[in-house]
């Protein structure tokens, strides 16, 4: 079937079921980010496959709305198929319940599966139909449709983060969350997303690419937690090391039903976005039950690294520079020597770099090599067939990140590949000072990323430029490559605290032209105490020199430029114990000062 | 009755009515921000006369809640009243609400007046309530206690302000308000601040100090409006012109009645901020009235100035900056002269100099003229038997404005009145730094003031300094100093379009040493239009030198120092043709550029 047939199915099976509306978020019953291909529906019934979006189909019609990561991506992938594309946040377009409560007849009902719906997302449809009087029913379309192709649920093997990476046990970590819930004058909560379950028990696997983690929740009780979990991948050592720090594990399938029996009365912390819809009313008709919205305590947590993870963190941060060293002295190299290298080559390369490094559990996310034009879109994954061969002119774009044992990267270089013109010199000036400034900020406890992220774009909108994304992400630790609760993005709420980290990767995107971006994580640490408070700054924990090459030296400021040269030393100073004697010199020449 | 023996009355009043707490804001029944007399009780129980400030009362304790500005002020004042001080904001410091949760007994009663308390502060309370069951009464017993000494309420007359000022008529600013309501699917609103209803009807009077406003209501209903107003204040051309404009006249006080005799079904917005609790739940016991909450409409249409209230504005500028410059070369020739000057000398000298300006309605607010340590205190102001005299050496604060036919402003300089210190240079500059980044942001639109502050306190959190108060806030037009939705402040979530005005008034306050604040006005205009978006940037409005001897060049980036130079430049343009020769003079070389 293709897109159209597939939404033409998705419309009789509406029809038949009384349905004038269907949604099909991109999530799976954890609201991840990124799906095991099991949950992909959006993907398989639209045909888009970025990361983020949303389908939504009517009798008549079908739209996906999606952000502007991915514009470029999605016109094209959508092209034929007779669904809109909705740019999200663009001026004029219209949210996508907004579109519904338009498009949907009054007294009409609107389907979707509420396992893969959040709670929140369910709340704003309902919401936006009280005019029309549209009710939502809970139904799983989805699974009558796709069926012959459709890939199992994943069923990977669970493996122990052990205390010397994660700096504390599951016990510890519990009675941490329990603290935090007593503070919300609350004594329970089920965990249901996958980083934090896997965070909290220190438990990790290889459910969906990149993200190692397992389908599970945890239930969290005042005197014990439940792990529901395929017990089939559950090696018996650590079935037994859960059970003697309080865990008790159940089945993933009988987590409804366990929610349903709970007959111990308990104040119950949820999270609207991070709860699907059917379990929220399962605990909605449980009496024992009271429930109390909040923000999810794992997040906050987990957002902050103990020090055992900073350390380990720093030390897989130097594994990866080294690789992204080898890496930018290999293509050097090649471009030299006149040989051909593509999008894939460097895809594969970097691969092979960071798998030999100690600890290496693959990589984070999709490497984006991205050269030219290509590197406009801004989740681009380069493919054989297509991938485009490194020109002498012009920027590679690298985003690339690994899981190691001991922690997980997240970055991106721009490479001169050659001669380059004014205004891609100019462009990626402005990239770095955008990068600098943020880098070099000092900020008072309270902001949250709303406050911070214009300090690296107004040099942007000053050129009448942005960039159609956040500034920056937090990351996980042996985790997802996106994890909250702190961004850097102007509806980052999270305020920053010491042991936070954020990505700082501000860009330039010109459609078919270039792609310019310069991604370190950052570290929040402590600056100064004064009588007026406490500031905050933050510490770059990737290293790995920045190309100088482009560089408009004259439009930097010498606040900037010290940054920049600070950087580098320190940059030299990290690696330098790691490289060979030709390394090095290649690193001493790439860290030279900026003046 | 001293505050302690007032506090004692309130808490024999309230055992008497079976109220455990009582609770006092600093409000109106139109939740103004200044007060007629009538209206201070919170300062008549306390004795703190700040502007801002709630006080909360239980059985065996008094505690007042106020923010920075006041922290000096309301300790002095404060002291010896048994009252202790809250400092709002401050790590640590539970708002009145939580407080209030802690000390009241269960199942217990706690008073207000709901005709001076806001929908929003009931609500906040009983949140904070809840669990320990104590309910809110609405009784007033400050009319009990304070009766021999209160001020009645002000009636003063009502003028009209001319549309050459206003730039709209009354009927053309309805329907303004009547199409903002439909996009909220409202088609009602009681418009209760008085700065609203001044705007809405182009009314004026002078019931509160500063403030050209008349106590009034004006109920918006689909085919009609209704203006509440001590009729005897309203001369009959003002009243006929009205009525032929769509609007009934009513007494003041029957606001409640109609309220409650409203038959037509009506869904009437309502902002929870404005609405006083008493005619909240009048309106919620009529069921012809739906009620919305949301943003008042009035507030958002008058913060955004029509092209006749800018141009008029601007001139009220020039007069002003006109005023300013007289008054600093009659400062600068008294201190070379020797002769003796006060701060009260430099209030009622600058008060001169401005009501001889054309269309002068006196002072927007008490001028703040303050020197040396007293500078520290925001809202300091001097007072005959204790004033200071100026000295050769340090720094002079003033803060002053004018209300005109032609607009509303308000300006502070710092002026170095002799030798200054290093460290006196050095926080001048830094604090003419933050003025400047604000003063040249360039900002996509959507920015609001949460996501501008930062750019004028970077400069100040990187010292390990902070002003205790907001960067900037909104100015009426002929109307209050201090008028929304705009603000420049980490809270400021309204953003900011084309016709904003907003003040840029960052500072160094160093208790018992100095007081340094350099204000100006700015107007929100467009910058630029590109594909990524529109951008936004300030002029400006504000035409008066700033004292350039203190600044530290070596510390203000090319950026900054091109500013500075661009704004004198536009200012001795601006202001020359209005300057004798002498004047003229003296303005050129105070306006000579800093390199």
């Amino acid at each position: 079937m293709n897109a159209s047939e597939k939404i033409s199915a998705l419309q009789s099976a509406m029809k038949k079921n009384g349905m004038a509306g269907y949604l099909i978020p991109s999530a799976d019953p954890h609201m991840s980010e990124y799906l095991p291909q099991h949950y992909r529906a959006r993907a398989w019934f639209s045909g888009f496959t970025g990361s983020a979006g949303t389908l939504a189909v009517t009798a008549e019609k079908a739209a996906l709305w999606t952000d502007g990561r991915y514009f470029i991506q999605a016109e094209r992938e959508l092209a034929g198929s007779g669904i809109e594309l909705m740019r999200m946040n663009e001026p004029g377009v219209p949210k996508v319940e907004e579109w519904l409560a338009e498009q949907l007849p009054a007294d009409s009902v609107m389907g979707l599966d509420g396992k893969v719906n959040a709670v929140d997302a369910v709340e704003k449809l309902e919401k936006a139909f009280a005019d029309k009087k549209v009710s939502v029913c809970d139904q799983d379309l989805v699974s009558e449709i796709w069926t012959l192709d459709r890939p199992a649920i994943p069923a990977t093997e669970v493996w122990a983060l052990g205390v010397e990476f994660a700096g504390k046990t599951a016990a510890e970590k519990l009675a941490d969350v329990r603290a935090s819930l007593a503070k919300h004058h609350a004594d329970a909560t089920l965990v249901s997303r996958l980083d934090s379950v896997a965070w909290l028990l220190n438990l990790r696997a290889s459910d969906i690419a990149y993200n190692p983690f397992a389908m599970a929740y945890c239930l969290v009780l005042p005197e014990k937690a439940v792990l529901f979990i395929n017990t089939k991948r559950l090696p018996e050592e650590i079935r037994t090391a859960l059970v003697e720090q309080g865990v008790e594990v159940c089945e993933y399938e009988e987590v409804e039903q366990a929610l349903k029996g709970l007959t111990q009365p308990v104040k119950m912390l949820y999270e609207k976005t991070g709860l699907s819809y059917r379990l929220y009313r399962t605990l909605k008709e449980n009496s024992a039950v009271t429930l109390q919205e909040g923000e999810e305590p794992v997040a906050l947590l987990k957002g902050v690294k103990n020090e055992t993870e900073i350390k380990n963190l720093k030390n897989a941060h130097v594994k990866d520079g080294v690789a992204m060293v080898r890496f930018a002295i290999w293509l050097e190299t090649q471009l030299a020597e006149n040989k051909r290298v593509t999008e894939c080559d460097v895809d594969a390369w970097l691969r092979a770099a960071r798998a030999v490094q100690p600890d290496n559990l693959g990589e984070s996310f999709n490497t984006i090599a991205a050269y030219g034009g290509n590197a406009a879109m801004m989740h681009y994954a380069p493919e054989p067939e297509t991938c485009a061969v490194i020109e002498k002119h012009g920027f590679l774009l690298v985003d690339s990140g690994a899981q190691y044992r001991d922690g997980t990267t997240d970055i991106t270089r721009t490479y001169s590949t050659g001669e380059l013109t004014e205004e891609e010199k100019r462009y990626y000036t402005l990239v770095l000072k955008s990068h600098i400034d943020i880098a070099r900020a000092v900020f008072k406890e309270g902001m949250a990323g709303m406050h911070l992220d214009i300090l690296a774009r107004e040099t942007m909108w000053r050129e009448g430029l942005d960039y159609r994304c956040g500034t920056g992400h937090g990351v996980g630790f042996v985790g997802g490559v996106h994890e909250g609760p702190q961004s850097l993005s102007s509806r980052g709420t999270t305020p920053f605290v010491p042991g936070m980290t954020v990505t700082d990767e501000p860009g330039v995107y010109e459609e078919g032209k270039l792609g310019i971006r310069i991604e370190n994580e950052l570290l929040c640490k402590e600056y100064k105490e004064t009588e007026y408070g406490k500031f905050y700054c933050f510490e770059p924990i990737t290293y790995c020199p920045i190309d100088t090459k482009p560089v408009l030296a004259e439009m930097l400021t010498q606040d900037e430029k010290n940054w920049l040269n600070a950087y580098h030393a320190m940059v030299f100073k990290t690696l330098e114990p790691h490289l060979t004697e030709q390394e090095k010199a290649w690193l001493e020449k790439a860290c030279r000062c900026v003046s």
